[in-house]
This record gives C-alpha cells, structure tokens and sequence, in this order.
C-alpha cells in the first residue's frame, strides 16, 4: 500500500511510520520536515500536498494542536486553535482526501484520551478529541467506495511523559511502539467507525 | 431559583421552561422572542444578556444550530455553522455566565442523540453534538464554587417528526415532556459532568 503519514516526524508520526514502513510504501508528511510539507490549517496547502502525492491506499493523520490551560483562563479563541487545526485539519485532510483515496483505502486520525478521561487544564482538548471521534463516526456511513476510516486515541506517550507529564497526573503512560499498532489495525484490518484507544 | 432558560420558545426550551416554571423564576431567552433576545454567535450579545439578567442560580442553554447535509456535500463551512452556533455558542454561554452564577448553580446544555447515533447527513452535526458533551466532561472537573455542569443529549422528537423525521428513519422519538425532566434532573438534582440521555 501506499500510505501518507501526516506529522511522521513526531513522535506516534514517527512510531506509525517505522510500524507500517515495514509492509508498506509510506509518504512521510511533517509541517517543515518530512518527503512533502504541509500546513494542516490550510485548505489550499493540504490540497497541494495531495496533488504532489498523488492516488493514495491510507492516510493517517498524527498531528494537530490544541490548547492546554485553566478554565479560568479559557476564551473562545483558545478552543478555536484545537479547532482550527486538530479538527477542522483533520476534518480537511479527509474531506480533500477522498478524491485522491483508491477504492477501500482508509483514513485513521487520532483523537487522545482526554476525550473520556479529562484532565485540569484540558478544558479546551477534551471537546476536541470529543469532535474528532464524532467526525469519524459520523462520516464512516457515509464513506463512499468502501473506504473506511477510523480514530486512534492515545494515552499520555511515555515519549511525551517529560514534556506534559505534569499534566497528567495518574495516568499511566503508553510507549508510541504500542500506539503504533493501533494504526496498523486501523490501516491494514477492516474495521470502520471504531477508536481505538490505546491507554 | 432563578433559571436562564436559551431557547425558551423553542420546542425544548418550552417544554424546559414549562416543566421548571412550575417551581421556579424563569427568564426566557429567545433569538428574536422572550423575555430577553440574544445572538448566541456574539460574545456582545451573550454578555449584554447577562448584564440584563444579573445573577442566576441556573441556566438552561436549549439552542444552537448544525448543518444536516450528505457528506459529498460538505465543506469546512457546512462544519462552521455547528462549530459557531451550537458549540461555541454554548461554551460562551458558560464561561461568560461563570461570573453571573450563584454559588453552587448550574450549566445545562443541550447535544443530541447524533453523537453516539449517527444518521446518514448527520457528519456535520454529530462532532458538534460530541464536542458539546466534551466540554461538558471537560469544565466539570475546574467549575469553580460547587458550579456544575451537565449535558442533555435528546432523541428526535416527537414535535419535531414532521419537520425532521424523514433524516431519522428507525429512530424512536421521545415527547418534549420527556426531555424536559432531564433538564430538572441536572438543575434539581447534584450530578455533575453527565450526560443526560433521553432516547
């Protein structure tokens, strides 16, 4: 197959791309890294990206930003950068996609553990990785050409734990080889519709 | 108590105001009828609202707009429309309304059954009806002062078949008066961050 990793220089980017490398022929796509660049927040970049890229068996989408901070400190601007990009991106990314998407390929995208189990200071992530699954369950009924598409949702990375650990106090951290099996079922199994949570 | 009840003209918001008038104050919000007007999509319109109002001990938020479309259809605009109006416009009810909330009052919003149950063209809606309960999730865990806040998440309504029935073949729609007593219950009662369901 061939496979776009989106954000394949970042660490679960990185980890899925080692992973499906191994079976597959993968694209590796970062915003300033990567084979091709892409700005996820932009219609024409993410269309441009396709377009050099050409028909598609997969994309997974690793990547996109949201805010972390107290809710006391929270405006609508501060959701409207999870919106922006770890939403509406990842929304985009598959909307422009499918044209490229070769019959019964798949979309994966990652939403995050937040979206059950929230955290203080995650206020304006929690309703984003929320949106992300319903987007995924939404559209998987509506996938023309059998094309399937799911979301992984991750736990703390054990990768991550020295960055944003602070913030997830009594989580138990996952390490981005076990997160990266979770897009391997997603990419190379036949379920649609589903998250895969891997906490 | 005194209760803000948004979209109080609405079949919801009647049926909300009906069944809480009964014990309480009721202010009724209407977009153009009520007791007070306001454009949920305007942070100018939601705070002069309140000023209006002054303090509460509750408010029922019943409002807010998706757009129902075939996902061959859709475009980040047709998201946009959720996005403004029904989650954003419902989180700006809640932290602009923060400062007028008694200690110990409540937020109750509405999502919708389209989140864990979706209908074909319901791909823009069902990520908003998800990002609404994720933020419900998420702020219940930093409301300061004993402040809670809940979802409601109601079936296709009976009062609504008409109008809207034919996008929710094999759904089991439930009276208004139904609905309603989940709004009493996430006012009257203590519960915090659920998700009222209704279907």
């Amino acid at each position: 197959m061939k496979i776009i990793v989106i954000g394949a220089t970042g660490t679960i980017g990185s980890a899925v791309s080692k992973e499906l490398g191994e079976r597959h022929e993968i694209v590796k796509v970062g915003s300033t890294r990567g084979d091709v660049q892409v700005d996820m927040t932009s219609l024409d970049s993410i269309r441009q990206m396709y377009q050099k890229i050409g028909k598609i068996d997969a994309m997974v989408s690793t990547a996109g930003n949201a805010h972390f901070g107290p809710l006391d400190q929270l405006t609508q601007k501060e959701f409207e950068v999870g919106l922006g990009s770890k939403f509406l991106g990842q929304v985009n990314l598959v909307l422009l996609g499918q044209d490229f998407m070769n019959d019964g390929g798949s979309f994966t995208l990652t939403s995050g553990i937040l979206s059950q189990d929230p955290i203080p200071g995650g206020t304006a992530v929690t309703p984003i990785n929320a949106a992300v699954e319903g987007f995924v369950l939404g559209a998987s009924i509506e996938m023309p050409r059998g094309i399937r598409i799911n979301a992984v949702s991750p736990g703390v990375l054990e990768e991550s734990m020295e960055q944003i650990g602070a913030f997830f106090q009594g989580h138990v951290p996952v390490p981005g080889w076990k997160v990266a099996k979770a897009y391997s079922k997603s990419v190379e199994g036949r379920l649609n519709g589903q998250v895969f949570r891997v906490w």
